[in-house]
């Protein structure tokens, strides 16, 4: 383990040139345009791991591509089924990043690019570590299987599809995710759940055609006004959903959760000052970290519709598109709320126009037990690298698969992620600090030797 | 002047052709990659009046250009003051004409352009009646003053400055502005009233970036969502606006205005039919024709900020803006609606935000006198053309010189236009009737034989 760990450290100049080869490639999922340049993320990664001897194989799918490598030599020791996503959000808006989102930049200790974090800097963890021990001692402690997606950024339909038809090929003990974050710098952490997702558009239609608001202001109907009425609609004053039914499976923390939280270093202020807000708005009565780990959230990323260039146009906007999600916890189930969510909206519409509720993607909230061998292996690998234990915290965020892996792979998942929570994940100057990414790659060499035992 | 209208119906095809060309010309103004196009139009329509033995000059401003061209010969007849724009409107979105908007194309017996109603073929039949007269008769009965911009559609900044400072040059005894409609197919009018506009941007802004909505779902501002709810606030579900003090200087219009309107022939079905929809929303008590030309308004027309892209992005939008305008009646004023605005939408914000109303434009709302012999001309000219006496009525939209020309040159003003109320202004497949536009160059050459009585 020494000698992986000392070969780790050697290597880090030429990880660190492996990650902005790889943040080079645009691979956004979500975008059409982009499917060639998600592929070839994928091809990268695979070849990475052919040239460490992993049997490997690319899998077409009706979007993009899963990456399988297999490496199963370890007769007798568990397999672990590493994840991790070559796929990125996209880098809109353009205008805020300080380099360009596809040009990795390092400044300050950390490397900019769209999917430092998110997840092409976690994932190579994994494959520098196990290339450190391949490298230094010609074999590896556990079997590991990796399963890396082009699709995580849109809700990864083709993994959910694959994962019950290939349930054989991918069996294993444990399945390890690194596509998360550690508390504070310093402060690391085993994620012990995660929200799930419902993604919607909410179209409303209103007159044949875009009218002029003089001619027709004060008889139309307005399509973007009625989003927006729609959308605001969602919510009371006090940060509350008002979907009927919304709250009614809502399953809180236990008492002990909600204690060791509360004991966590969180600063309120320090959030504050992050953001660069001065109040956090949310939900009445209950702390941030309940708020962002244990609460059902629903947000509009943006109305489409009308005129929004430079100056003024004149039009009543005879369509809108409000993207609206919601994140879910447990027992929260996206289809359930999709139903909710769509006769609550038709009855807040306004008169003249039509409306129409689509989902883009549903990911079940999921908690994963924090008393495995597993997790305890990897508590035991980030103390080593971070000098104390880590905590344990949940995510705002989702990771779709791992309901799957709960559910029908029915192993045990260990979340340990290398980010920072100011990272900016899905948004401009996203960044991996290069500490995270070393450490990242250290921890997980100590956890593959320790989950060996 | 019956042989100019014999020149003028000989020439159909050519003044067609003119009107192609001029509207190839992509002059919005509004763009600032346009700029030279509009001052290109500005040119083009320059230089036809020049070849007509016009004095012509073009004056140069802090945005587009004017063009002034007088012909001046007439001694002891009446000056009319020719205004028109040559600018237009943005095409955006550009998916939903069936042509493209700067590649005029005629079908079903009309013009299909971005600007083929508003304003470029109402100004050409100023142009080609002008023509008409002088080529078959060497003079004309009335001295013109042509007075055309480029800004209309940006709310004419720079000639609402230059009026006051060329008073005497632009004296006259009458505005002729044809930049409107006729009430319906065959039914011709004077308008009596045009709404004013102020428009605005409402700029909200939460965190320093966009923030990811699964890390930060629940605990941070969402400056989309606060737009949605400030634009949701503008107005309750009966159509009132809701800001404090905005109703109070609205004036009706008088009993025997309002009996006149109810005369007309205006049927809702057909209304409804045409915008495509089942109920007219609008404020409770008063008739369509009213909220359209009496009422004030309020309409958003886009909402920017935030992820509307193809397929998901799970961002909390830190900014957005909201372009929203209000329709002003007599006596509402901008600058007070403004103030009255500004304050209304900093209580509607939600914590956590900071809100920023701009003024884009303001132009008053606008009555002229129905009974001035200039009105009785034009008439007169009218009941010639379509065989039937024009109605009286007033229009939704604005046209904002026409407030200056009552309150600074302070002439009368003629609002005679040949527009219909489903040419699509500002919106998608803009359209002039070409029998429109032939009748709009026969009423307008029979208008300055009357004038001069």
């Amino acid at each position: 383990m020494d000698a992986a760990i000392a070969y780790a450290r050697e290597q880090r100049p030429r990880f660190l040139d492996d990650l902005h080869d790889f943040l080079r490639i645009p691979s956004v999922s979500t975008a059409p345009d982009r499917a060639a340049d998600v592929a070839r993320a994928g091809q990268w990664v695979a070849e990475r791991l052919k040239a460490l001897g992993f049997a490997t194989r690319i899998e077409a799918t009706p979007r993009h591509p899963i990456v399988r490598a297999d490496w199963l030599k370890a007769a007798g020791a568990p397999t672990i089924l590493c994840y991790g996503h070559f796929d990125v959000q996209p880098p809109e808006p353009l205008g805020l990043w300080r380099h360009p989102p596809f040009e990795p930049t390092v400044e300050n200790g950390a490397l900019y690019a769209r999917g430092a974090s998110d997840d092409k800097g976690q994932l190579l963890t994994h494959v520098a570590a196990v290339e450190s021990i391949l490298r230094t001692t010609g074999t590896l402690p556990v079997n590991v299987k990796f399963l890396l997606e082009g699709e995580e950024e849109i809700g990864s339909p083709s993994l959910v599809d694959y994962l019950p038809r290939y349930r054989r090929a991918l069996a294993a003990d444990a399945a390890l995710v690194s596509d998360g974050i550690i508390f504070a710098p310093g402060i690391p952490a085993i994620t012990t759940g995660l929200r799930g997702l419902l993604y919607t558009e909410i179209e409303v239609t209103g007159a044949r055609t875009d009218l002029h608001s003089g001619a027709f202001g004060g008889a139309a109907p307005n399509a973007v006004a009625a989003a927006a009425q729609i959308v605001a609609s969602l919510k009371d004053r006090r940060g509350r959903i008002k979907i009927p039914g919304f709250y009614t499976s809502v399953r809180g923390p236990d008492d002990a959760e909600r204690a060791a939280w509360s004991r966590l270093p969180f600063h309120e202020a320090a959030y504050l000052r992050e953001l660069g807000i001065e109040v956090a708005p949310g939900e009445e009565g209950y702390s941030i970290l309940e708020r962002l780990w244990a609460r059902p959230t629903l947000d509009v990323h943006g109305i489409d519709g009308g005129f929004v260039g430079e100056g003024m146009k004149t039009v009543i906007p005879a369509r809108a598109v409000a993207k609206v999600s919601m994140r879910l916890v447990p027992d929260q189930r996206p289809n359930r709320v999709l139903k909710q969510l769509g006769r609550f909206v038709q009855r807040s519409a306004p008169p003249g126009v039509r409306v129409d509720v689509r989902e883009l993607a549903g990911t079940p909230p999921v908690l994963v037990a924090a008393d495995t061998p597993y997790v305890r292996a990897a508590a035991r690998a980030l103390e080593d690298v971070f000098g104390r234990a880590p905590v344990y915290m949940r995510l705002g965020g989702s990771i779709p698969i791992v309901w799957d892996f709960t559910s029908k792979l029915k192993i045990p998942t260990v979340l340990m992620g290398f980010g920072l929570p100011d990272d900016n994940f899905h948004a401009p100057n996203e960044k991996f600090a290069l500490a995270n990414f070393y450490q990242g790659i250290d921890a997980i060499i100590r956890f593959f030797y320790h989950v060996r035992g």
